[in-house]
């Protein structure tokens, strides 16, 4: 356990790496990326070694009820998972290096010239509960953005985090990374001190459960990039084909309904609720779905349970789904706006007004028109990599990808330059001539 | 004065408008800023004569002692200043709409066609001091991008912001913007109330001094664009023309000693110490600057005021300049890192290497080679519009134009599109082809 001066030390080390890691070449990242890869490989019996042991203490608290089935099995590591994550290093090593990349070039007046590029931000701190895989993902978006970074991982998965770590690390000082590029603390006391650190991290990434993403949102001055709530909506409208939308509506809630863009809410066109309801909850309930409703539901399938208004804020992670009857499009999107979470929200509609009326009034990251709204991944949406989705509007939003972990920085070139030339009544105009080649 | 029901009141009504501005076509919010540019001229009387009473009142404060006289001279509102600000207000009128651009777009699959568009980011709060030409400068920014905001003025102007305000917003409601697109509350007592509202705003704008944007950044947990402070260093490197140096360093230093991206620190390379010192210091004296210096400046310069620790880190805003002597550049990028403020840092050099390692290394939001500091502003970097300086790096940074107002929205469409399909053995793939045309 890592007491406050130690975690001080390492969050001190990441600073300055992250400083030096600004000036490292593409291509030493890019081979560190590899090595890391190919380490892995070779460490497979220890880090599933380091794994039993971790799962058998899990194992014993999953039987004595301490721990949920399901953190459990996100924790177990195999050959095939380890094979995974080298996989997942080497094909962001070959992605083309996101750091230097020219924005807008802008040539200010003759031989002043305007340069904007993409940088690092600095020193991340990522935040995670289970999933040993967050380790090396993570740590391949760090070192392929130029970014430090340091972990804090969850007390269940602590040698399997620690053997990961471990063997990556090497890998990347081996291969020129600057020491302390990365970092990684393990208990759960070390998370407040961790958030305290506003002078040495530049953006907390937490992944887990939306009571941790929570606590760490409203513990520290340092901004957090994630979501705390998936409180998403599907929009059944009038023109709706009936079974295309109910086709939509299970595979929203149904296909994997612990994840954060699954929907808690369906909301019903007042034309359509008549006709529509009766095989939608009989559809719901064959998969083993709890239909809650408000009256106008309950009208048309007396037998629902009846939803309070707390309802339509909750995310159940589970098989429970709240129905609503509303008047039309601009109401459906007024009822989200006031009670979802800003994350991914669908209507389903052959009016191409209803879904342009949705699309641009719904206050969300994500809108989907005719789609699953479990198509809210990164991955999905062809990022390559996910940071994590944000549901902040503040710097990246929706699922996030490489250019979440940079920033930019402008760069003025000139020959001696000076600002009195620009004022008073003899001042130079600027040229403000772009683009510029070069 | 408005209590804490009214500001809640007229927070809600923000948040509600900026939801409505969402779907505000650009061309209604182009004729509303073409509409308050007319309504300001045809109330120059008006305006003229609210601030004729405000300038009375600090008049007798700067009598007394109780006000600086530049803040009096800030607040000093004429008829050339009425026509700049109407200017102002026309040049947004006609920039392309920022809204609805589309960003990015990719087709997942056959049919399920993914769009990145921007977007408003919501309501603003825009906390401001004495002058009152932030309210039509900031008012065209919000309506340019969509959004609305809420405006806390100092109550040094407060009647020439209420008249200013009512001249634009009535302007702004004539053109068909909704009720609410701006607000202004006036007293002091209103910021603490108003930063507090979180469930409201999406960002908080401050423009005033370091001692008040230092005061919002801790007091609230909504984003923040802006900086406190300004500790600017220009490092003039052993292969710098001296004559250049000396201009440059003046230019930084003197033009305008009272703004943000004016320098406090420079750093000379120690090769050059020797013969740069004594000219360097005599043309700063002879501008009237005091120096102060470290131990090898004395050694050079025996008459100048010993440096101490703290004065690396201040912001002096005046005439007082602080120089270390330095071992490469290396030690002067270091030295920016530990005690500047991430704004604005230049170096001087005939070497494309050290200013390659100064520019890659200094972590700042814009790193000037052979020219003044002083360019680091959104009207000198072309922006048309200025927001702010931000030294963060979440989000806009650097000189803030109008996209630091924005966001974006991912729009997915399909026709049915289930995620099902895309899970398990039988799995259809992504196609993930971009960019798509139309």
């Amino acid at each position: 356990m890592a007491d406050i001066d130690e975690l001080r030390e390492l969050a001190g080390q990441g600073r300055r790496a992250a400083l030096i890691l600004q000036a490292v070449p593409g291509g030493v990242r890019e081979t560190a990326l590899m090595a890391m890869a190919d380490a892995l490989r070779r460490a497979v019996p220890e880090i599933i070694a380091a794994n039993r042991e971790d799962a058998d203490a899990a194992r014993t608290a999953v039987d004595s009820g301490q721990m949920r089935d399901a953190l459990y099995k996100r924790l177990l590591v195999d050959a095939d998972k380890i094979e995974g994550m080298a996989i997942g290093l080497e094909s962001l090593a070959v992605l083309p290096d996101p750091v230097g990349v020219v924005q807008l070039r802008c040539e200010l007046d003759e031989g002043l010239l305007l340069t904007r590029r993409s940088c690092p931000i600095g020193l991340l701190g990522v935040i995670f509960e289970s999933r040993p895989d967050a380790v090396p993902q993570i740590m391949g978006l760090t070192v392929k953005s130029a970014n430090a970074v340091v972990f804090k991982g969850g007390k269940e998965a602590a040698r399997t985090n620690r053997a990961i770590f471990t063997v990556l690390y090497r890998a990347g000082i081996a291969s020129g990374l600057p020491e302390g590029f990365a970092g990684l603390v393990e208990t759960r006391r070390d998370v407040e001190a961790l958030l305290a650190l506003d002078d040495c991290f530049d953006l907390f990434i937490p992944r887990g459960s939306a009571e941790m993403v929570r606590h760490v949102m409203e513990n520290t001055r340092v901004p957090v990039l994630g979501h705390a709530d998936g409180v998403c909506t599907m929009f059944l409208e009038r023109s709706a084909d009936p079974d295309q939308a109910i086709r939509l509506a299970l595979d929203a809630k149904v296909q994997y309904p612990a994840v954060c863009n699954a929907i808690e809410n369906l909301l019903i066109d007042e034309p359509l609720a008549g006709t529509i309801l009766p095989p939608l909850v009989a559809a719901l309930r064959e998969q083993g779905v709890e239909v809650r409703g408000d009256a106008a539901v309950s009208r048309v399938v007396p037998d629902v349970v009846v939803a309070t208004d707390a309802d339509w804020s909750i995310e159940y992670n589970d098989l429970v789904v709240s129905i609503a009857v509303v008047a039309d499009t601009a109401a459906a999107a007024a009822f989200i706006n006031r009670h979802g979470s800003r994350h991914t929200d669908a209507i389903v509609t052959c009016s191409a007004e209803a879904a342009r009326l949705f699309s641009g009034t719904v206050d969300s990251s994500s809108v989907m028109v005719n789609a699953s709204t479990r198509f809210a991944d990164g991955f999905r949406y062809g990022f390559g990599a996910e940071v994590g989705v944000s549901t902040g509007k503040i710097h990246a939003r929706g699922p996030v990808g490489l250019e979440g972990l940079l920033t930019y920085k402008y760069i003025v070139e000139g020959n001696g330059h000076l600002v009195a030339d620009y004022c008073g009544p003899q001042a130079r105009a600027f040229l403000h001539r772009r683009p510029v080649d070069g």
